[in-house]
């Protein structure tokens, strides 16, 4: 199962000294960010600069328990599904082994051309195929 | 129903121009401070002060079409579920008159000296109720 | 000179319950946002769709007072110099007329396209000057 | 001289596909928090939570080139003057090897229960000006 870890930022804190909770939604990103680049093999910027983006359609996040400044933040990813042209993710965030978030997110795959959905390419399927969910029994 | 209009920045947008998902995420919580100057009565930044927190728990949300720089949100809170001690609100943001995302947020009060939740208190409740999604048939 | 008025969220804030920064460096752009649709006349999002872009190429910030959650923060704009494809603007900031803030930002007129400076277009630069310090001594 | 390597996220960028410039001066706070880390030889978030902070008083900060995504900013740190409750930093970011941008910061040294200013505490300040200027020739 493809993991990577976020450091707790300053900038990521409310003023109740934990991180706010739309910057754990950006954690979300930023993992999927580092399976593209870890997992999928390329980096995410590149395919995005070659005209594919997968904007989200839907996210669901639950927060376990508070996240301090400091916390390395071990995110696992996991591809739930892959549709023709979306995909959905399914992400757990842990500190020193104690879950603190769980999430799903469905992303379209577009053409950033047209913003129209396009099909999933060929070689990303098959990357997030290989860290779907029965592919993940390790975990 | 409550209402409330948030103007799309461009510290909002992402490489494509739209609203980056995230911060659609941070609209809830704005939509909720709002709601809380405007429907509750008391500024939820004077709430804050005196110690009760809503952090939240939960969150669900859909992005039904591309929000664009320039573009006024107008965001309807609706509660869904007041409990002893969480609270669960309705979201819904249109783009003149199209919807654009939905959501659903569930929040814990916590007494911010300890951290741990506390009972809704009562004047606030009160308030919540009478945002409710029956008191809200007007929508 | 033109003023307007931005409220202190709570994504503003750092964990010292303080508006963090970098996040009042962007009130700068806020209120740079306002001022073209308060003074130009013409929105932001409008002329930077067309093709016109105004990255910042240095900026200067003195941060005189702690800024707090849900403070109404009044930024006065007022241009100090206009180049043939840059502009100059100073901004105070102001919590019940205490000021909180002070910074000047230098941004260049890019054309979007290619991302290189162009002069500043004529409708722009009159408006630009009418908002210039001399003009300001209503201050 | 201390360095650290910050990686260009999406959360960072703007409409124009570059990194948007308030982002940029948190990458200064993520720089400072490092040089803690690497430099100082205690995590800052450590150092905050015994009470100690250091809000920014004025910042000055020039963009030399554009910052894209997926660029890993090489950013340097030297403190330029420790006073007796102040500390100034200089920061310079690279990508490539091209000076992206060039910074200052002047930080007060306070105690976060009253927010009055401190004297910079002995083991910090012997750790700053080991990382002065002119030990940093090696530049």
């Amino acid at each position: 199962m493809f993991k990577t870890s976020i450091l707790v930022r300053f900038c990521d804190l409310d003023p109740a000294g934990i991180a706010y909770y739309p910057n754990l939604v950006n954690f979300l990103h930023v993992a999927f960010e580092d399976f593209f680049a870890g997992h999928v093999g390329r980096p995410y910027p590149e395919v995005f600069r070659e005209g594919v983006g997968f904007p989200t359609v839907k996210v669901e996040m639950e927060y376990l328990a508070p996240v301090h400044y400091g916390d390395k933040v071990e995110v696992s990813v996991v591809v739930e599904k892959v549709g023709r042209s979306s995909v959905s993710f399914r992400y757990e965030g842990r500190v020193a082994d104690k879950p603190v978030f769980r999430a799903r997110n469905t992303a379209v795959v577009v053409d950033m051309r047209t913003f129209k959905p396009m099909p999933v390419p060929e070689p990303l399927r098959e990357r997030f195929l290989a860290a779907s969910v029965e592919n993940a029994v390790d975990a």
